[in-house]
């Protein structure tokens, strides 16, 4: 299965300026693909922590993508940290030259070429949405931070990753969490492919806790369900979804 | 300055399950308290990788936060991870025990006093909130996941966090970000104190780039703006915020 991290990258997230919009539509495109989502670090404007961060989930995970610090000024320093995350160096990217130039046209300023330098050796993904194209340096996706373009950069993202798609079965239980604790062990211990979570949920009349089963093999995530409903007791079932 | 990391832990999250509605909450709590967040990480229920990122966090930071983990079920193990990231054994709090056998009375299980755990050594903090107290072991405090107990649980840590207040200012322009880009590098190096932010807004008609300026320190915030003011193009600055 493939995995995946995210860094999101602004002081404006941590303190509390802007709410972080983008994490939730990668959560989702992250679910929708069966890639699994193994870590989300917020982190800011600075370019050694992002240089760790990058080196350490670009060598941990599958794909990485950062989101945030693109821009042309000061407090953008993304294009830097990747490239010293794989000790690179920063180069300006002759295509995205071009674009920018025309783009911009009688608003350009020597500041906007900012926005043409890539870690060095970088590709481009182009989007076909009329924006700049992402760029891509080895494992690592640099998204635009601004939520407008950030979700428009996605359907690029999402042709490049098509993973397997989990199956997710849920029971819902009007037991008591600590109660059936030694059940789900069992479970989890025969079932050890099967990612199984529990819930507990106040303010709902009808159950008070969620169990969660979820693999790339629906068999077994069925045999998971079947064996955890034996060792339940009937009457603590309100609903079983599959 | 106090600083700040806090550390969201649960698949449920990173699969699209359930939203993160308490890192909104920190944040805005964080930014109230004028303590410096700056780094928010989202784990999943594995001992070894909380482990990890407590031990991290904790060298790095004043103040540690983790939300999630601390229930009955074989996916809560954020008391094993923050006692392996210290090296201490867990250990059955006596006074948590009482209150854990009192709260649950007939509905008690022996799993339930895997709520009792604590990281060798921890001290309770209570809250006066008739839930159970919140576990602190060393900087680190322990909250739970779940949205309606974690809020519940941020009054004390409130009470803890006592920080300065931090000055923010903001102007508004009608400016290119890339224009403006040499004028604020001449304002962050000769302010190094002030944090100084620039965030691009589309959609906007008044005004194109929103500059943030901040600092303990009101009065380095307001001279920095006024070195903006003189270096801006008058007609390009919208509004200003002090």
């Amino acid at each position: 299965m493939t995995t995946a991290a995210a860094i999101i990258i602004g002081d404006e997230i941590l303190s509390g300026k802007f709410r972080d919009e983008n994490t939730p539509l990668l959560i989702d495109l992250m679910a929708e693909l069966g890639v699994e989502l193994q870590r989300i670090s917020v982190i800011g404007d600075d370019c050694a922590t992002i240089a760790a961060e990058v080196a350490s989930c670009a060598a941990r995970f599958d794909v990485v993508l950062t989101s945030g610090g693109i821009g042309p000024t000061h407090d953008d320093c993304t294009v830097r940290g990747v490239a010293a995350a794989f000790a690179l160096g920063v180069e300006v990217h002759p295509e995205l030259e071009a674009m920018i130039r025309g783009y911009w046209r009688d608003r350009f300023t020597p500041a906007a070429l900012r926005m043409a330098e890539v870690p060095a050796g970088s590709r481009l993904l182009a989007g076909g949405d009329g924006l700049l194209p992402l760029i891509v340096c080895r494992n690592v996706y640099l998204f635009p931070g601004v939520p407008r373009l950030f979700s428009a950069k996605l359907p690029s993202l999402r042709r490049e990753l098509k993973g397997a798609v989990k199956v997710l079965n849920g029971l819902y239980l009007r037991s008591d969490e600590s109660r059936i604790a030694p059940l789900l062990d069992r479970v989890v211990a025969e079932f050890p492919e099967v990612k199984i979570g529990s819930y507990p949920r106040f303010g709902e009349t009808e159950f008070r806790v969620w169990i969660s089963l979820e693999c790339v093999d629906g068999a077994r995530v069925a045999a998971a369900v079947e064996r955890l409903l034996e060792l339940l007791p009937a009457e603590d079932v309100v609903r079983v979804d599959r």
